[in-house]
Formats: C-alpha cells, structure tokens, sequence
C-alpha cells in the first residue's frame, strides 16, 4: 500500500472513529482547506520573501503543524470525492509540461 | 523511493527547468496556496452539501484538477521548507488523538 | 443614507432581481469571499513586496475588481446576517487599541 | 468625510502610531485579508448552510469581529494601493449588470 493510501486510511479510520464522517461533505471539506490555507497564510503574512526562506533554520514546529493541516484535509477530500490524488497531479504536471514548455 | 518523495522530486525539476525555484519562497508558496485554495471554494460555494456529495458521479476534471494545483504548492512548500510532510501528517494525527479521544 | 448601506441595499436589489438570495445564506457567502480573496492573492503571489508597492502607478483595474468582489460579497454577508460593518470595525478598532498600546 | 474615508483615515493613524506602516504592502495586506478570510471560513465549515442562517439569532459576536478583520485590511489595502473602494465597488456592479441580466 502506498504512503498516500496509509495516510489516507488512517484518516478515513480516525473521521469514522469520531463519528465525524457526516460533516466531511466535499463542500465542509474545501471550506475547511480555505481555513487551514488561511492559518498557513497568517504564519508569513508580515515576513519579508528573505525572512520567509530562513524559517528553515529556526524551530517551525508551528508551521510544520499548519502546513499538515492543509494536507489531511485535502486528504480527506480525496477520500471522499474517490479521486487518486497521485494521479490527479501527475495529470496536472503534464498539462503544466505543455503550457509552459522549457525554452533553452 | 516513496510517492511522495518522487512527487517532490519530479515537481522540483519541473521548478528548476523553468528558472522559477527564486519564485518559490515559502512566502510566496504560500499565497499560491491560498490561491488555488480560493479556486476550489470557488467550486463549490453555490452548492448545497449535498450537491457537494453527488459531484463525484459528474465529470469532475476540474475539480480533480485544483485539489492537484493545492498539493503541487503544498509539495514544493514541504520540499523548499525542508519539511518531510508524511511525518508531519503523523504527528498531527497523533496529537488529534490526545485532542479528541474516542468516546466509547 | 450612508455609503455603507446604500452599497448594501444596491447589492441586495441586485441578489434579489436574479433570485440569487437562495444562495446568498452565511456559509456560502464566507466561501465566496475565501475564494475571491484566492483570486486577490493570485495577482501577488510571485510579485516581491516591493513590486507589490509599486502597482499603484500601473493599470490596476483587474486588483481594483478583485478587490471590489471581496467588499461585494462581505457587504452581503453582513446584510444576511445582520452585521453593522461601520460598527463591527469600530468595535474591533477599541480591542486593538487595548491589546497593542502605543508605545512612547 | 464619507463613512469609508473615515474609517480608512482611522486606520492609517492605528498603522502610523505602531510604526507598522512598512509591514503593510499591498502584497502583504493581500496575504491578512486570506488569513482573516480563512478565519472566518473556520467559523463555519462544519455548519450546515440551514445552521448557519440562523446564527444571525445567536450572540455572534466573534464573527462579526473576524468579518471586522477582512474589512480592516480591505480598507487598508485600499488605502496603500490608492484604490477608491465605493467606486471599485459600483464599477463591479455595473460589470456585473451587464454579464447577468434580469431576465424576465
């Protein structure tokens, strides 16, 4: 079983487990990307681009927590909406591979 | 290699062909973030709940297509920040265990 | 009658003419301005802060909409819900003048 | 003064006062208002859209004070980027009124 599957079986498990099933709507589910999306945007909203790139260095257990967050409930999503999110990107980077071609 | 890891991997190179890795501070991949974010709520903010549920029964490329867009920045935010994002997703799990115990 | 409610009242004719007040509840209008605010921060997202300064001299007129779609759909939401936008800001203008004191 | 201009000139004297004039760039002020978007897109995620018509009959104070929180940085952005936002406004509708006209 892949990463992607585990992790997204752990939380179908942890969703089914809490009785919280019947709130992952597709529709609750992007609304609640917007909010963690929004709490990740809050962490830089006043750094400068420099600033942002050095976070790296520092203990950003925080961020690392928010940037998760995003990540489980896109999870879900997909979970949800049965789409493969592997291939959906793959498909995605072979559109974006003939839009913007490399020009050498 | 994991799926993710080469996800990573293949979206780095896609960043490097095109002279864009000095776009990518964490800063800026994070409003990309919010960006793509806002294009998914976009999707479904007229929808009812239940509207929401049934969209995997229709012919939901487009859909398919921004859930990809957030995890592409959500990866190279995870790879420019040095974040290993399967771990994070776990540790967020287990401190959501702590958070909200399985009431039997 | 003040701006405030004189934009409300044309934006709520306007809901009204297309029988749009249906999809007009609170949760959909938050999600719409999530997702207009992803449009705003699409226009930024690879810009420096100093580019970002700069914009006011060029032709602006697509942030000025996408601004203007952001106010629309929060001048909705605080028609639906009732909210005196003047008055919620001004409140919110008191808290912060306690919680970050001038320093001298 | 219009409703607007005051509130604006309040809110350029908060900034002034704290010195935290060079923090809000347009690009910056564009990442707050995703944020507080977020926020308030977290107050109603796991609402129904029914559940949440009727919140305008509960003591919603913090909502109002996350939608206080868009507007803030709506008007300071703006503000700094020198857009006159009742104009930007009633440009949108005209848009809008000739993209959806009222069929009858």
């Amino acid at each position: 079983m892949s990463e992607i599957d585990e992790l997204t079986r752990t939380l179908r498990e942890f969703a089914k487990g809490r009785d919280w099933e019947r709130f992952h709507t597709p529709k609750n589910l992007v609304m609640a990307i917007s909010g963690e999306a929004g709490e990740l945007a809050a962490e830089f909203q006043w750094l400068s681009s420099e600033e942002s790139c050095s976070l790296k260095d520092l203990p950003t257990q925080n961020i690392e927590l928010e940037i998760a967050d995003v990540a489980i409930y896109l999870l879900r999503l997909c979970d949800v909406m049965e789409v493969n999110l592997a291939d959906a990107i793959k498909k995605k980077i072979r559109i974006n591979e003939k839009r913007f071609p490399i020009t050498t």
